[in-house]
């Protein structure tokens, strides 16, 4: 039987098993709707350090800390930790994991970062590389508005579009076995441009990339939306969640009923003026690290498609008139 | 037999092959005494484009190319590419195969992408998750000066210390048969502190990383320096290779007499001005790619332990006060 069908995906015949996960997040996290099912929530963005970005990286570390912690393991367990974020030269996680010493995979796909992380711990486990591995990211409103868009300072309204970047660290302790929900596909993303420039509207963006990664998980696993309880996409926000329906539906794929979106879930955003919804590494993975995968504990939920998105946004190439790219990759979980 | 011996080592059972590399390069680097060895050698730093960007994608784009060339496949046999540079967000890579429609996985090791993307991409042909794959990275001089450090008109004046960025992009096919070098081990490196801040001495930021995970390799694989033919870091400089060569003694290993660094070998640094020598993720990419396989295939070398060295430079994480962290990552590749 072939691991790798279709173009794009890989079923794993031994499915790699997710045996703990934590979750941090920042105050207006801790003021939303899925306050309960975090591990952490810090009281300022500062997190007692004196930059945002120090602060994000101690994000990770802690995250780091804690699924070790209730995974019941220690530091020496875990052969690979593969991380990352979205800081230029993705600093949140070498510094927040950098007191560990285990061997460090980084990665960079902008927010679709938990579900690449999470595919390539997935394949070193099941490749049989490993027992023990962390899959984990981060993101931080301030450093992202600081970094991707304007000083915060400068107090600039936010169109309706804009997505609201999630303070915040998940991780995963991926194991061979175990008790917990397992990773049996994984759909790998290819860059999809649509040409959109907007950098305030990032679920433009993605939302052709989840359908193409959609789409291509159903024709290459044979499977369809009837398929799953719950199929879950990381941070198209409003605007994004509308187009992917559409796009989805022009091919015949209607998912309306069992759809969510972690950056619609995470926020209130009448309550809590985030406009779209939110974004950023973070929120994708402390949703699922938190919400998802307690409630897949619950029983609420036992076949998840989790699809999460990125925008590979950068300043520079914005600047020389280029698109911004997406890209999106899916992980099957199941129960 | 088990894949995961000692702390951080991975042994392929089955080891993946490199059935082509390609390589293209600046100007600068044509003029080296490597030029020789190089598929193409572009005529200006800008190979036809507006932007030093854009021309790094372009190399990318052109190695990626070459390499299926080479290697007789087309597009659509490869199943992941496994690539990074750079440049912040890896824009250099995701402009740079946006057009081939492969399965993604974005990597950063700042200068240690070279083995990091190796190590990804032989553990998915390994462990069964695709049939080829490609490992890819770039760096171009204008843009790593104009991002980490100084813009270039201002002509600033280099110490001796600080090496020069190498203009270049190296692809390698991986294979999980047929002819060629095959990938027999790969030691994962850690984060490794030694608290250098200088931007302008990367070499004395990476040669601590280096030792480590070369000394990791030894004790993993209960292997030495005897084992090996040639024992080749990425861009350690002249100031870099020194001081991996003293670490190293203090744990009774002496390397001197089958030791290269590829950003030695890549200037003629009197004539070139180049000081240290070169650096950057394509300075090991390219070389491996030209110069290494190349004599391999010539029988010169049999045995290559290749360690690509990363220096996780930030501005952001400098003008806060941080060190510079190191990561080094090293592969067997054996004939």
């Amino acid at each position: 039987m072939n691991k790798h069908i279709g173009k794009q995906t890989t079923q794993f015949l031994n499915p790699p098993v997710i045996v703990a996960s934590s979750s941090i997040v920042g105050p207006r996290e801790g003021e939303g709707p899925l306050a309960t099912y975090f591990d952490t929530i810090i009281e300022d963005e500062l997190f007692g350090e004196n930059t945002w970005e120090k602060a994000e990286s101690k994000l990770i570390e802690k995250a780091v800390e804690k699924v070790i912690e209730k995974s019941n393991k220690t530091i020496d367990d875990i052969k690979y930790i593969v991380c990352g974020d979205l800081l230029n030269q993705i600093t949140a996680s070498t510094f927040g994991i950098r007191n560990f010493k285990i061997p460090f995979l980084g990665v960079y796909g902008a927010c679709s970062t938990m579900a690449e992380s999470l595919i390539v711990a997935s394949m070193i486990v099941e490749g049989g590389f490993a027992d023990y591995i962390i899959a984990s990211t981060s993101s931080h409103f301030c450093c992202a508005e600081k970094q991707f868009r304007s000083p915060l300072e400068l107090g600039g309204q936010r169109p309706l579009t804009a997505t609201w970047t999630v303070t915040g660290s998940g991780a995963l302790l991926v194991a061979e076995s175990g008790d917990g929900p397992k990773i049996t596909f994984a759909t790998t993303g290819k860059i999809v441009d649509f040409n959109v420039k907007d950098a305030m509207n990032m679920g433009a963006v993605m939302a052709p990339a989840a359908a193409d990664t959609i789409i291509n998980h159903f024709i290459d696993t044979e499977r369809d939306e009837n398929y799953y309880d719950l199929i879950v996409t990381g941070d198209l926000g409003k605007v994004g969640k509308d187009l992917l329906l559409d796009i989805l539906k022009q091919y015949n794929y209607d998912i309306s009923n069992k759809y969510m979106d972690c950056g619609i879930e995470i926020y209130e955003p009448e309550k809590q003026d985030t406009n779209s919804g939110g974004s950023g590494c973070g929120c994708a993975a402390v949703t699922l690290a938190g919400y998802i995968l307690d409630e897949m504990k619950n029983g609420k939920w036992k076949k998840v498609l989790f699809i999460a998105t990125g925008a590979m946004l950068s300043t520079v190439s914005v600047q020389q008139g280029e698109s911004i790219p997406g890209i999106a990759h899916a992980v099957a979980i199941e129960n």
